[in-house]
């Protein structure tokens, strides 16, 4: 078979205004960026308020391996099987990031026959959301530096300056700076540094929004750092938060592109998955909920770290209710998980998959648990055994849920029929009983242990009188009521990456916790994380080139 | 009269593809962004290859002043007036910047009734072109450290590392910093610092390429760097220039949009008028005379810079000739360069404006000397009196140059009639016998010299022997072709911004060099430039917002 890129260019993408009119958007209402990308207006989506929602159902997965999950490519073929079976049907995918793109080889638009296009422009610099984004977020960093060097009316304390500057790039050497040195001229030096532009609290922002109003009053709700005596300065203090929203009024209207069949795809945010909650905008989701009958949609990672978040901050914090999900397994990610090595993945292993299927019955279980009924789809892999294909559905039989073997990387629609026809009767069902896993009012250290209990399965969670006395304080201004977005490994449900399958009996360490005012929750960090990716030994970006014809070689 | 942004949401905006019609660009040669900004399909632009050119007019000024010239108003202006009487006329601008908006107030985008639009979005992200720089720069930025950090394969010697990185923002804490500090997994500590985005050699390259296959070959020609045995390590040697390209590929196609009166403008490039050349982009300015039988452009700074720069590298570079000049001053900023001061400007000054002129009339010899006729447009200020318009056009009667005054700013083309006919029937008379200051095989200290004795009228130029050294050693490397580009004060023919008028006795000292190997020429730094700029001390940013309507507030 071809691969992706090949697949992508052979495909005939139909001018927008023809996709937008499936879902009767009026042209009038899409901003174009050349001929197969628009924005969506977004006064045009505000005249929607009254219409009734359509079904909104989520695609996860388990825990993710080196063998690949396919959760976005599950999602764009579950939207083009439901659009097969005659449903109005839209999916909502988040904007793969500029930076990584150079680093190890791969974009982020689905694989295989199913993709959304045009690939090249949705991988780079698609319609320019995340440069705004980078925009917004260092004209409040400069902002800050300014308001020092012109005398501190605010009393900022240099050493309490918590934002930092961003940059769509993997570029290790930033990640910590020092920076205003050279003289009077040029500030007063300070140590800082810079995240990838997703790590911002301004994609989670957006991403959060409801409009533009929304938008405004959390950047202004920003904690840029602190004062001597440990108040916060915020955005608005600043006075940045209007400057912030009009660099960032376009890229508040989600982007409409297509599938390789020609439906609709809505790709808008792209939050980290691990410092924020990592699903697409709250914006997109709503306008596709009222333009389409069923909208399929992912959040980043497993299903722990990935579908928890989306249920506990996204769904809670936009009144979304979940009508099922789809969790997304392939029996080589199993056998991983079943112990296996990745150079042994060739040889059929029928126990080492059932082995394997013990990390896809606690996701099933987790997401039961929010009450929302699941079904699991069965990523096929051209290598796979019918042995094989054969134990992951009677585990999942024993364990009360259909697996659905879909086969949409190699034949598009055609193969999600099935899932298709299941997913529409579930989400139909009126079974969904959605509710979040915690209350707004319970204590935050008391949100931490009931996601590391109840989701994670560990015994504790490890947590010292210095993060402590920090979550009493943010109860005591004002923060309590936040929910908690986790900082985890999405290899384990247990700070050890190397911890596969479902492990029991473990403390989760909660290291350092964040507060992000704007986006609006408190971020709990158990175990490394990454900020700013660095640049492999030959990085991609070596390879990358336009070929005879000005097509683009190599990024792919 | 109402302000700028008044006058421009007044406007009525015709679709973008009836603006390509007047000049027969066909609908499918443009590439929407949105309905009013398009670029132009760059395989289109190279099908008009065989036709032949229309009359090339370059708009310059006296030099700049707190008063304000209006060279981009002037330039929309006498466009606008073109087409008045019946020419197919296009402008040629360069893309405003976003960071400065966010300093002192006001776009650049021309003012009153002579503007480009739509203003607000030309201001700010556009069709993203300074964020594909950005981008493209801080990727070679990023590979560099890598580099380094994956074992120096290159030699690179740190403390040698020229390229820095760049954001389009007033950020004076990035002038300096210190990075890859916090350990081993962030490489190995070094200075640098960031530019602002239009002072990237990118900037310049994107604007003197030629097509996409001449911006690979300039970009691979950067030299990032040198060893310890000082030879010269470049983007290519690090594989960069392929991935440059492929950023760039959108951003190197022209951007149309139009003037106030529905007119074609082409807004394309923006670099730096002191480190770089100050033009809009060749392939813009190409395009246009292939479209149009009168093209206006424009060149930063006055004339001693701009023009001379047009001439010496934009025109040497690209084989462009200018057919005729239009030299801008008015009444208020001839009275500052008279020796008046800016809150004695509103009392009528006939001896100060007469006394203002000698730096006019040095410009229009320096320009004669490039064999370009040239006519004086003064641009009027509601305030000017008749004497004093008056004392300029007898002043210029006397130098053998025709002045015609322009009422654009308050009438639109109506105001350019006058000075549309003139300027026409000047670029059509076939005099222009234009030829540059020097040439290519004079040796690099001469070229310097030469600009300033024969431009700035200095007695001598003064430069120590490490620049000596420095330039002799380039000639050996092969860099001796190459034009120079001279950093100095926009202010005054001289290096001393106070010395206003047509000063003599002077001499210029060059501080320092640098090459330009993609961009293709030798800076020459004669005084302090600032390739940085930093925020006021209340930024214009504190005072935008959106209103009540969505509309931008605070902008202009």
């Amino acid at each position: 078979m071809a691969i992706d890129i090949e697949i992508a260019r052979a495909a005939t993408m139909r001018p927008i205004a023809e996709i937008g009119s499936k879902i009767d958007i009026p042209e009038d209402a899409l901003i174009p960026f050349g001929r197969t990308k628009a924005k969506i207006d977004g006064s045009y989506l505000s005249s929607l308020d009254d219409k009734p929602d359509g079904k909104l159902i989520l695609v996860t997965a388990i825990n993710p391996t080196p063998a690949g999950e396919g959760k976005t490519t599950t999602t764009v073929g579950l939207g083009d099987g439901l659009n097969r079976i005659g449903k109005k049907a839209v999916i909502c995918l988040r904007e793969p990031s500029l930076g990584p793109c150079f680093g190890m080889k791969g974009g982020a638009a689905g694989g295989g026959k199913a993709q959304v296009v045009p690939m090249e422009d949705i991988n780079l610099h698609f319609t320019g959301d995340f440069h705004a984004i980078t925009s917004a977020h260092n004209l409040l960093s400069a902002m800050i530096d300014n308001h020092i060097y012109w005398g501190n009316e605010l009393q900022l304390d240099q050493r309490r300056i918590t934002w930092r500057r961003v940059l769509d790039m993997n570029d290790r050497a930033l990640r910590s700076v020092v920076c205003s040195l050279g003289g009077v001229s040029n500030g007063f030096p300070r140590e800082s540094g810079f995240d990838i532009t997703v790590a911002s609290e301004i994609m989670a922002i957006l991403c959060l929004a409801k409009d533009l109003d929304d938008l405004q009053k959390r950047l202004g709700n920003i904690i840029i750092g602190y004062r001597r005596d440990k108040t916060a300065v915020t955005a608005r203090d600043l006075e940045a938060d209007g400057a912030m929203t009009v660099l960032l009024k376009e890229a508040a209207q989600p982007n409409l592109v297509q599938t390789l069949e020609n439906n609709p795809a809505f790709v808008h945010g792209g939050p980290f998955a691990n410092i924020a909650h990592g699903c697409n905008s709250v914006m997109a989701t709503k306008a596709a909920l009222k333009l389409a009958d069923y909208v399929v949609t992912e959040a980043g990672f497993g299903a722990d770290l990935g579908a928890e978040k989306f249920f506990n901050i996204k769904c809670r914090k936009a009144g979304l209710s979940p009508d099922a999900v789809v969790l997304v397994a392939t029996v080589r990610a199993l056998k991983i998980n079943g112990g296996i090595a990745k150079d042994e993945l060739a040889a059929e292993n029928v126990p080492a998959v059932t082995k394997g299927c013990e990390n896809l019955g606690r996701h099933i279980e987790n997401i039961k648990q929010f009450g929302v009924p699941v079904v699991v789809a069965i990523n096929h892999f051209t290598a796979d055994t019918d042995a094989e294909v054969a134990a992951v559905k009677t585990y999942c039989e024993a364990h009360g849920v259909e697996a659905i073997l879909a086969t949409h990387w190699a034949n598009g629609s055609k193969g999600t029929e099935a899932l298709a026809q299941r997913v529409a009767s579930l989400a139909d069902s009126g079974t969904s009983n959605f509710a979040p896993l915690y209350d707004d009012a319970l204590p935050l250290i008391d949100k931490i242990e009931q996601v590391a209990k109840i989701i994670y399965r560990a015994d504790n969670i490890a947590i010292d009188k210095g993060v402590r006395y920090q979550l009493a304080r943010w109860e005591a201004d004002g923060f309590g009521h936040l929910p908690v977005c986790m900082a985890k490994t999405q290899y384990s449900f247990t700070t050890d990456p190397t911890l596969r399958g479902a492990p029991t009996g473990h403390s989760v360490p909660v290291r350092e916790v964040r507060l992000s005012a704007g986006a609006g929750f408190i971020v709990a960090i158990c175990g490394e994380i990454m900020t700013m990716p660095g640049l492999p030994s030959v990085p991609a970006a070596t390879q990358i080139g336009l070929d005879g014809n000005g097509q683009i070689d190599g990024l792919f």
